[in-house]
């Protein structure tokens, strides 16, 4: 199940951007699931990973990678997450790092690699690097859209945005893939999304815009409150659309590049919400009111984990009491319920804490039975609000995660 | 689907306690839905609440009314929480208490209002009083097993614990019952338990020995997370049996009535997860070797809330990355992977962060098709241990919720 349109984008290539893909069979036959991306010489690179205590043995050899010297290659498989592997998973990572360096004529350190899929298995090394051999000799600046199949697993479809902005009077892009569709809660990072610009841009720079793109788009997604060990984003500027895209007067960004990498992250985040395990609905929950940040999203996530409020939107009821509980368990200190009301879309439901006046049956029911829901909560006591999505817990999710490995 | 056995067990009548059951068609025809309580004057009683900020008019009512006075008589009702009606709900409750007090001849504030079931529909008051009219007239010692069925919602059967203990050459019991198969995850409270011992017992001592107990049964379960608006439980003492049981050398109470409520609580509380929504496994989570209850805790419902552990145990499948991935995204504060252990009852999979030479999946397979399951995590950086215990997340659970209101 996914909702919303399934049609994959038009894809800009980004110059100094190439991919290239293979089929090495690690979890199943006859299908993508190696990806090798190489970038310019010229090129920046930022990225975020998973805060799971547990990460996974490439998450730790990309950090000690990425600390020592400026990347090179992005080495990606998926069907087998490198995780719970201990020492010999490190090794198992470094080696199809030294593989693919050996082939490119690089420094082992310039390949950063990724891995996603089953926990707790040992990596088939020699099948990445016979993937990753034959995906370094197809290499194209058009292999978006195979990268974007290459990193599936249990996603229904390949998830992809692609935009431009000008800036001194030239065009720049903004091209990037993300996969990732259960385990989903992001948590300072996502699942695996590879972005690229052609942008010139500062490392630090980089850094920031990633960060604070991050943050209110893959870190505002949840699926089933779950965050894995295999989390990582990489956004990589080439650098070769011409000069700097930094703003002279202020030394930062321009605005015009923060709103366009804002709009890929958040256009992907919602294609793994969109694609979510069983989704059947889109859901955008919206905390106002509250006195902090932190507060609205300890709210709005009480929403979106609640496996009653879940289940009810998967059975299109407006069972709105499931919500209101859901929010009066958050632990906002404090909390005034007298002050709360609650929407669905446009619809008032809780009035002051209690069910609205104007509320029937009828008109909660038609609401709920729309794909996209928006779900809005007034706290009433303070300035701040947060927007989070999630989807709704069908038997489909449950099918999926309880078959995952047969 | 329920797991373990469903023999509801013989239970000893409480000296001073008698009650009674009617059929009021609040939500369904021909079942029994309020229930009486009436204890004899010169019983104390003490009571936990929900904490959910959203709670519901009965539960403010009773706490009001047991600040005030000894209470004498309790009006549960199934079908119908009264939850999210705000000052008409609360006046709804006062009325039926008042109802009910006229008819027994006693001050409104001695009767204490409990409610169960829907959330933001109106209570029917004429058919709660009608039932409670009904229930006065049959009241008898015996009716613990018929209360035990009137305060069913979801539950697929009733729950009761009965034990005795001897102090001062004196035979006395604890009997009790409790209801909950879904939002169940009690915070200081759970959902509806009425316990009564013969026991003579002082007012604060009582008050206690209930919140020594639930901490570690009630407390300690959780099905799906969700905390409701309506959890109460509530423990009578009516003092018939002989002397104070209160051990004049230290003032408090002897060991021997601890024991005995623990297990009633206990019982009760493992009764609520045998029978959760869906179940088809109990599980047990241990989290030992933490610096404080507070981070076992954490971890321990990190793992017994996570929708992919879940989902593993039902499908019986040792996908045991998904604990050491809840494990992982826990929150706790330096923890160090590699000093952690993770059992399958005695079968170790995890063994200082990695996989544990000695695991065979088919080991792992053959616990995980047990229907009793004991997950252990050693984190071997401190002496706190808690145990808390959960279900699976099933098919059934899903369409119970789902289905919930048609």
């Amino acid at each position: 199940m996914a909702t919303g349109n399934d049609a994959f984008p038009s894809m800009a290539p980004i110059s100094g951007v190439r991919l290239g893909t293979a089929c090495a069979g690690i979890k199943k036959a006859d299908r993508k699931d190696v990806l090798v991306i190489e970038m310019a010489s010229s090129s920046t690179a930022a990225a975020v990973f998973t805060q799971n205590a547990f990460c996974a043995a490439p998450v730790i050899v990309a950090r000690q990678h990425l600390a020592k010297t400026q990347p090179r290659y992005l080495l990606i498989n998926s069907g087998n997450a490198n995780a719970g592997t201990g020492d010999a998973g490190i090794a198992d990572a470094l080696f199809t790092c030294g593989f693919l360096a050996a082939k490119a004529g690089v420094a082992s350190q310039t390949v950063l690699p990724f891995s996603t899929g089953v926990i707790g298995e040992f990596l088939p090394v020699d099948k990445v690097n016979a993937g990753s051999e034959a995906a370094l000799a197809n290499l194209s600046g058009d292999g978006w859209s195979d990268a974007a199949h290459a990193i599936m697993t249990t996603d229904t479809r390949p998830k992809g945005c692609s935009v431009h902005f000008e800036y001194g009077g030239e065009r720049r892009s903004i091209t990037g893939i993300a996969k990732g569709a259960g385990m989903i809660r992001p948590d300072m990072a996502t699942m695996l999304s590879f972005i690229a610009t052609d942008a010139k841009v500062p490392a630090e720079l980089l850094d920031q815009a990633l960060s604070d793109a991050v943050k209110r788009s893959f870190n505002r997604i949840t699926i089933d409150g779950d965050t894995s060990t295999n989390d990582a984003v990489v956004l990589i500027a080439t650098g070769q659309s011409g000069d700097e895209t930094v703003d002279p007067a202020t030394g930062k960004l321009p605005e015009v590049f923060s709103n366009a990498l804002n709009e890929v992250c958040t256009a992907l985040a919602q294609g793994i919400i969109r694609d979510g395990e069983g989704a059947t609905k889109f859901v955008t929950v919206t905390i106002a009111g509250g006195e902090s940040e932190q507060e609205c999203l300890r709210v709005g996530y009480a929403i979106a984990h609640s496996p009653l409020v879940k289940t009810a939107l998967f059975a299109s009821d407006p069972n709105w009491g499931r919500i209101l509980a859901a929010v009066g368990r958050a632990g906002v200190k404090g909390l005034d319920v007298s002050a709360i009301n609650i929407f669905l879309d446009d619809v008032c439901i809780v009035e002051r804490g209690a069910v609205c006046s104007t509320y029937t049956e009828a008109r909660g029911q038609q609401v709920m039975e729309q794909e996209d829901i928006r779900i809005r909560v007034e706290l009433n006591r303070g300035c701040a609000e947060e927007t989070l999505w999630t989807t709704d817990l069908s038997h489909d999710y449950v099918s999926i995660n309880a078959d995952y490995r047969t």
